[in-house]
């Protein structure tokens, strides 16, 4: 394919992706194929002689779309949302026009430096304390990473780091001897990260992958779902008790399950009188917060106050998914340090090849430090433009608006209280409800069987999509309203499919 | 942004694209900003109100580009390829428009079928033993990692959980008990993977974030810096003399700084010969092949004979990046494992929100589960587009091209033995050079600074970039043709400014 190909291939694909977005409520939100449907329809090795584009083309919305489930449809209310906006499509495609391996600042200064200035940008609209800016007084920053779960295991590899660096003293012993080995190796076998029970499944799996222990904080509705710092002392204390060193701590702006948020105000208070390492001394608990879907409802004032979001100049780290929630695509998961040394003291491996007096000379940011990966994809841009293209009050009045869709949404719920019980919500749009009868005495079995059946109903409809979960041993379905393309009009729709449903199951 | 605008705005992206091809060799391969200089080109702060695409696309051209090293350009030699092409930026533009975060699959069923038959296509074209295709004997298969640094960590994680399920047994050590920890502990303490001088440092990262030792095992000129079965077998006796456990190891079809291969044959002889734990029995070494750049090659038969792929049936796992060196954006880093169980052991994690029947009835794969994160871009989507646009004998034929130069390079090296010395290559494109003089009685580190000199002048040319290194305390000159843009006439100019560099020089 030459130049004049691809622009003729390229006109292809915008008219598909303009038509595609034009028209997505005439297709089903969630895919119904059969498991194996794809294997049936292409041939089983790649083709020796290469196709014309045509063919490719008509494969796409032949094959390919059959199978794809529709996460910008406005019936999408499943898990959260996985963004996108046309100021990001165009960000991803000069990316992928300018690749470059970007472990460093000369493969392509403009890679660096844009994803220090924005994320720059980004901190301040969020409301996030000077601490974890580039410029801060801190030596704090922004990188981004490819998912959640890559930011959460950053963060607990440089805590675990940080923690052996502080507690495993040095004189006594020394940098690269056996003994220092061992020695590490037996405090490493007793250290913690710890997590509630409505935490996101990524720190445990960062703790299996950075090989320290794991302990859940068991949280319940009583506290709505968040993790409040006289719970969060007594969980040091046994676990202490028991031997163990906890270092390491991921704290929730927005949990999976039931968006809850964990009590801030709290934890700092249990850590600044921590009887063993206090706040900021060496051993102290490293605390990261993990925004990834709530985080994007920052750039509201107003939501800035309500979770104290101030309140993390007393933690380490803290990450948002703009993919989840703030229109930018895939990958854009934005970690921010309050001191980036963390990272660069667990994280820099030198290797020759890579040298360059750029680097050499401390004047650039080599993001390979701050990361599991070496090379990096230019993904700063789409965020530049998706930031410039909104400007901070068009992600205001986007969030804002979805927000209120939730709200109404909640009120609906609340207008039937002879087919609903609200569990959680609205939090950040996300509302948890269960079909009712609890007081004329349905058993929870009975709940759960109901609650299941309409989940399965209203997702049959194809014109709606929702996930379900289980608190405390009752099934629940979770309905988020978050996915740009929701108007009004969509959630009004979704709320008489459900209404429908749960008539009719209760009838039957 | 209406989807009217985003056609006009897509529509200029397109033109800016084609166009930057169509000339980019009017532009100097290296960016020549000084550190901070975008900065100062930017405000401080994310705009208040929205922008028009107007202005921000006219940013581009004049404050990103300036930026940009292009590792498209045909003087482009340095490092390896970072890859594109037309086909490929089809895939990642529609991928774009279709983001899920398809961490299971019903979240888009055709994201993992296609994922699955592309990499099944792509091991046959390779020539992978079956053992590594998903329809295999032994559940094998492959994934894409968003790089070989992830994938080399995917594997270390996997192969440090079967090793401790293997010796660690589970009778003495019940599954759960605090005698299990400790012992997994004091195991793991010991435990150590191998490298050797000339592997890429990921290897080294993985065993820092899956806290195991790392032993370097030193390669020289005399094996032409590759491993050889003796010096492994010596390097296990030695480590388990001082109490250590090997349980892994990458061996590598390319290394980064000579494009070495180690010997698969030795290396197979001596794992079956181990007298501790021989290949196949509980607590054998996990050997991973990096192959992430000259995997590439691998689509021509006569390569696959020459590094006896066939013999990596006796190892554990593989990945080749089709981001270097096949046409492929990044992040294309395809991982095939003899095993998929080794994967999802030790990489499973349940969560009621990700429950649904396709995975529950164990019909479908979910990739979240031979990962480190949980979502995921439809990436296979360009490889597919890839290997369809070009077809086998497209994609061999794009090889066999870049081999060639890189041999035609060599030869005009060697035609003048007065100037240049070559040290090992041509070896999958890339040749490693210093300055001549040895035998005229110049010394180590005279040869070091005139090949430093020579090097910086090259690069000041704009018109060819190369990156350097130091083999056995010599530096050198790394030079590869691999990038696709580059033609013979390209070569012919970058080997005429060296010339004219190397007299210069060593007449000054």
């Amino acid at each position: 394919m030459d130049s004049q190909g691809f622009r003729e291939a390229a006109a292809t694909a915008i008219d598909d992706i303009a038509s595609y977005y034009d028209n997505l409520d005439d297709r089903d939100v969630v895919s119904t194929v059969e498991p194996g449907y794809l294997r049936k329809l292409l041939p089983s090795e790649a083709p020796v002689e290469g196709e014309a584009w045509t063919d490719i083309h008509k494969d796409m919305e032949g094959k390919i779309l059959p199978g794809i489930t529709h996460w910008q449809h406005p019936g999408f209310h499943a898990f959260f949302p996985c963004a996108t906006s046309y100021p990001s499509l165009l960000g991803e495609l000069y990316s992928a026009a300018l690749p470059a391996a970007a472990f460093n600042w000369i493969c392509s200064p403009a890679v660096t430096e844009l994803e220090t200035i924005v994320l720059d940008w980004l901190a301040k609209v969020l409301g996030l304390p000077e601490c974890y800016l580039s410029t801060g007084p801190t030596r704090g920053g922004g990188v981004i990473q490819g998912s959640a779960s890559e930011a959460v295991l950053v963060a607990m590899v440089a805590a675990r780091d940080k923690y052996l660096r502080e507690t495993v003293p040095l004189d006594q012993f020394p940098e690269g001897s056996e003994a220092r080995e061992d020695a590490i190796a037996h405090k490493r076998s007793k250290m913690v990260a710890l997590a509630t029970s409505a935490t996101h499944s990524s720190t445990k799996k960062a703790s299996i992958i950075s090989a320290v222990r794991f302990h859940t904080i068991p949280v319940h509705a009583d506290t709505g779902y968040s993790l409040t710092g006289p719970v969060l002392a007594k969980t040091l204390a046994e676990l202490r008790a028991r031997g163990l060193e906890p270092f390491f701590m991921t704290a929730t702006l927005g949990t999976t399950d039931t968006c809850a948020v964990d009590d801030f105000a709290g934890i700092v208070s249990t850590l600044k009188s921590d009887p063993v390492h206090p706040a900021g001394t060496p051993g102290e608990l490293w605390v990261h917060i993990d925004a990834a879907y709530a985080g994007s409802a920052l750039v509201l004032p107003s939501v800035q106050e309500q979770v104290t979001i101030s309140l993390i100049e007393n933690f380490h780290s803290f990450n948002m998914n703009m993919h989840k929630w703030l229109l930018t695509n895939f990958d854009a998961s934005c970690l921010f340090v309050r001191d980036r040394n963390w990272f660069i003291q667990a994280l820099t491996i030198n290797q020759a090849v890579y040298g360059n007096k750029a680097s050499e000379g401390g004047l650039v940011t080599d993001y390979r430090e701050w990361m599991i990966p070496l090379g990096r994809r230019f993904r700063s841009l789409k965020i530049w433009f998706v930031l410039r293209s909104y400007g901070v009050k068009g992600l205001q009045e986007y969030i804002s608006r979805t927000l209120k869709l939730g709200e109404e949404f909640a009120d609906s719920l609340k207008s039937r209280p002879d087919l609903f019980e609200i569990l959680t919500g609205p939090s950040f749009t996300l509302t948890v409800f269960r079909v009712a009868g609890k007081e004329q005495g349905k058993s929870e079995e009975e709940l759960n069987a109901l609650t299941k059946a309409v989940c399965e109903k209203i997702n049959a409809s194809g014109r709606m999509w929702v996930t379900s979960t289980v608190l405390d041993g009752m099934f629940a379905i979770r309905l988020m309203t978050g996915v740009s393309t929701t108007e009004k009009e969509h959630v009004d729709r979704s709320w008489k499919i459900l209404v429908e449903a749960a008539e009719e199951v209760l009838k039957a």
